[in-house]
């Protein structure tokens, strides 16, 4: 045998367990492992977009936390839960559900926040407070904005612990999709031939020495590597100029209001005007934005915004995610992609991500191509 | 957040579940779900050391299989169970966890013994059978023989569903233990040095830019870094050129009487002596071998050996796994390694290994190292 490292998706795509039922146990071996890792965490520390946005939400916004009770969701090292102290909270929990939280609890001790920081280890949705809270910051935001779910504990622990007139950090968030030029396609549809060429040796071999004919498995051997190759986002950090028409948002959320409903099933139909002239419509492109707006009630003093999408300067770890379509399209400026969206959680492992696309492209001309319908997988 | 794909050790050695308790869905996210994959089931049916052995064990002892009834344990895409029913079995019962099942059951049709080759999909130790069996054919051996500890559920079904004169194939096995040279050290320990440099320059960047003092974390971060880089056992395909010294058996398995109170802990302590001069003992190497004997009452036609030591025509796909030394000693001619090696399950993960070795370098000369004790961890 000698099962080589499965990736995490696989383990998670296979993870026998049913759908909306989550084993607490299959759940960490899939998902929270890999953020008991300090390599990880620190991936998540080196983000400037990330660390500079939270950073000015917080400091910018200190009249937010200044006396105030502050609740960090997933606080992982403890960064969040301990700039929430330096701006003035008078208390923050921070809840953590690894063992991340023994170093979140060294980190405060050493940043002189013991005091104000409580760092509680357990998952959101069984912690209890002593009191509710005047601000829930968090950084849940997955590939995509929603994968992960994690916004689902976001959700638990704002019904439960945020006070009437509390408010989230962030405040807002939106999901976006383009139409991009990429040369990715190309690269995973010849990994995906190679694949299948060396298959069809293979089962030659297997026969001439081996006595066993596979080819009755070739069929699944296509399907298993087109996901792969072709069906399975692909993370980039695309350049601005890759993007050749108008993004579209295809969600908008309000973290003070959202249910877990609204963000189970994400749907939505956009049209998208092509803005390059002669150039390859090779792929979709998600990403999301957030925004620190604070609330009606208590409006931030400066707002400030985590973006997500293509940037010179090289973007964030969160990258975009990158939809193939095999083959890409001949496009023109003035011609548009109608998009029907729909993302779903999978029924193997509900932190990850089935979607369905059907686009159309309509020419300048007024030719318009048939629909075409494909699914991805956002693992 | 944005959880990158963490390797399955990552989810095994971090699966909350409670050591010796096994949750099956936890076991299935950690471990079966790698067996899920066709490409994973390609790796090892394109390994020709593995097949070849197997092929011919099966069929230049076709007396062992014609008009017998035959068990393959963790039978995957069905290879050995169809072999069986080639060789002439007159009743094969494949048994297989994952959805693997089902392709095995194609393959059987396909190839025309689906009147011969059941397959049940099931864990060994839940699978009920009509008869017993009068041989036991696996491949259960994960790299260094016992990763993944799948020998449990042939054992399982030895001691349930075979006949007193039956027969195990293989018959034995075997782990070996080697001094050896090699660059692979000089690699990880750079590897090392830039992850720790790369923390430095984090720590000093975070406290001036985001005003929180990481330092605390320094030595959780070496350590976790020490553990990914030259704590972890290597995979390799090393040269018999690179072995500087004899092997050395460590344990012995008779797979018609062993019990998993016998393999679930091996301790062994050898004496290999150095046969090059002026070279670098820059780790151990652990491989396997197992053989195809029959048994006594019914001994092979022709016994068949399976080794997965180096070799110059390129090894198998469990290579051999190094456990660096480091640093390496400098070793001559006529000098001797003194180990004491410790392998158990680990805590966290039944399938995963922590190891103990204390390994004293004795010169010709007649001066002897302090004894080194240092842990490795099978991931």
């Amino acid at each position: 045998m000698a099962s080589l490292a499965a990736a995490a998706d696989a383990a998670a795509s296979s993870a026998g367990g049913g759908g909306a039922r989550v084993d607490k146990e299959v759940d960490f071996a899939n998902y929270f492992c890999t953020y008991s890792y300090l390599y990880h965490q620190k991936e998540m520390l080196c983000d400037p977009v990330r660390m500079d946005a939270y950073h000015s939400a917080v400091f910018r916004n200190a009249h937010h936390f200044r006396g105030k009770v502050v609740l960090d969701v997933g606080t992982g090292s403890g960064i969040l839960a301990i700039w929430s102290a330096q701006a003035g909270a008078k208390k923050v929990y921070a809840v953590e559900a690894t063992n991340m939280a023994e170093h979140a609890r060294e980190l405060a001790r050493a940043n002189d926040v013991a005091d104000i920081v409580e760092v509680i280890q357990g998952s959101m949705e069984d912690v209890v407070l002593p009191e509710k809270v005047d601000v829930i910051i968090s950084e849940w935001m997955g590939y995509f904005l929603l994968r992960e779910s994690m916004f689902d504990s976001v959700i638990c622990a704002r019904d439960r612990w945020l006070k009437p007139d509390g408010v989230m950090y962030p405040s807002h968030a939106r999901m976006w999709l383009a139409p991009i030029r990429s040369g990715l396609g190309d690269k995973k549809m010849e990994g995906f031939d190679i694949a299948m060429h060396d298959w069809n040796h293979f089962v030659a071999d297997t026969v001439s020495y081996y006595g066993v004919n596979m080819n009755v498995l070739t069929k699944a051997y296509r399907a298993e590597n087109e996901k792969y190759y072709l069906k399975s986002s692909i993370w980039n950090n695309l350049r601005p100029n890759q993007v050749i028409g108008q993004a579209a948002i295809v969600k908008e959320i309000d973290c003070l209001t959202a249910t877990v409903d609204e963000i189970q099933e994400v749907r939505a139909q956009v049209t998208m005007p092509i803005s390059e002239d002669m150039t390859r419509l090779a792929a979709l492109a998600g990403w999301f934005d957030v925004h620190f707006r604070g609330s009606k009630q208590n409006p931030a003093a400066q707002e400030v915004e985590l973006s997500t999408a293509p940037d010179e300067n090289g973007g964030t770890h969160w990258g975009q995610q990158v939809f193939l379509l095999t083959p890409p399209l001949k496009v023109n400026e003035g011609d548009t992609v109608k998009v029907s969206f729909t993302m779903v959680r999978s029924k193997e492992n509900r932190r990850l991500m089935d979607l369905e696309f059907t686009y159309e492209l309509h020419e300048s001309s007024g030719k318009q191509l048939p629909a075409i319908t494909t699914k991805f997988y956002l693992d």
